[in-house]
């Protein structure tokens, strides 16, 4: 058996950061809890992430994208462009509805970490505008939307639909109508983008 | 000349409320601040506001209420509804943004405020859009906008432009490009109306 300094990999060290966050908070969880909660020496994390803050933006970072693949592979199918455009805003909302419901804690903590992350929080959400803008140039091509520039629309969109990804919004999220309100606002924008 | 507490209107109590707001912020302020900044008994103020919730919440509303008078006037102009809901939308950006840019921290603690008076704030939001709902639907009625139910459109175009008027977003206004993202932003959802 090779010895565990071996086989600890950063997305070992990030699934047990994300433990130690869970238990401790943001403000208390330190480089030595998740090394003690590994069973290695915390100069073994620090071969894999340089620094705490290296490794917390790391953390983030890693629950910022889990949703994004998926929104990635909506962006880059290969149908009707308004549909895509509709799916994909539908699935960034309930994926983000689903992380606030499902562990409150844990999204409570990835805020505050998010907030000490501006770096890792501009590029995903530059990520996603540009996921956004191909579907929408991707419409201006196909003659179904009739928009000038698919980049500044398509961040319009996104501002738009703010309410429903932003986490500021959270509590929002399972309010009665919000599910109507959210389509009403889609089907807006999507006249909109077609006009 | 009139004893203090005679000339002691509701008026005088929240200009009075809200310099105490100013000089000790929300945590601090409290009925006794305010009587004796304006020199008279506390007594004198519970005649006017039975309760300090009470005080706190009229005096939010009154900030709330600054920019509303002015929107309002906008909403019941007698001219094309296109142009008065972009004026609409323009005068509530700039108003929320004069707000948060002359005096943060009484915006700081007016934030506070308004986490405290829930109902008072759902009624300034629900004054608001019912203006919004005014212009959409008399653009109904001029065939310029063509949805089906002006409310519904009105509270979308309300939320899609809550990054500009939502103070979570305060430190949003003054970036590079606000301007020119709100117009973008406007221009989409104009339209969504028209269509």
């Amino acid at each position: 058996m090779p010895p565990t300094s071996e086989t600890l990999t950063a997305e070992r060290i990030l699934e047990a950061t994300e433990d130690v966050l869970r238990r401790h908070g943001p403000a208390k969880a330190t480089v030595v809890d998740v090394a003690r909660a590994l069973g290695v020496s915390h100069g073994s994390v620090y071969r894999h992430f340089r620094t705490k803050a290296a490794l917390r933006e790391a953390v983030t970072k890693r629950w910022l994208d889990r949703a994004t693949g998926m929104l990635a592979e909506i962006a880059a199918q290969d149908r009707d462009p308004e549909a895509r455009l509709r799916d994909w805003l539908a699935a960034l909302f309930e994926a983000k509805r689903r992380k606030a419901g499902d562990d409150p804690e844990l999204f409570a903590t990835y805020s505050v970490l998010t907030g000490e992350s501006v770096t890792t929080v501009i590029e995903h959400l530059t990520e996603l505008t540009d996921q956004l803008t191909r579907v929408v140039r991707d419409g201006i091509d196909a003659g179904t939307f009739t928009v000038a520039d698919p980049a500044v629309a398509a961040l319009a969109v996104f501002q738009a639909t703010g309410r429903y990804h932003d986490p500021v919004y959270a509590q929002e999220w399972e309010q009665p109508g919000a599910e109507e309100e959210f389509t009403a606002l889609v089907d807006l924008l999507v006249r909109g983008l077609r006009a």
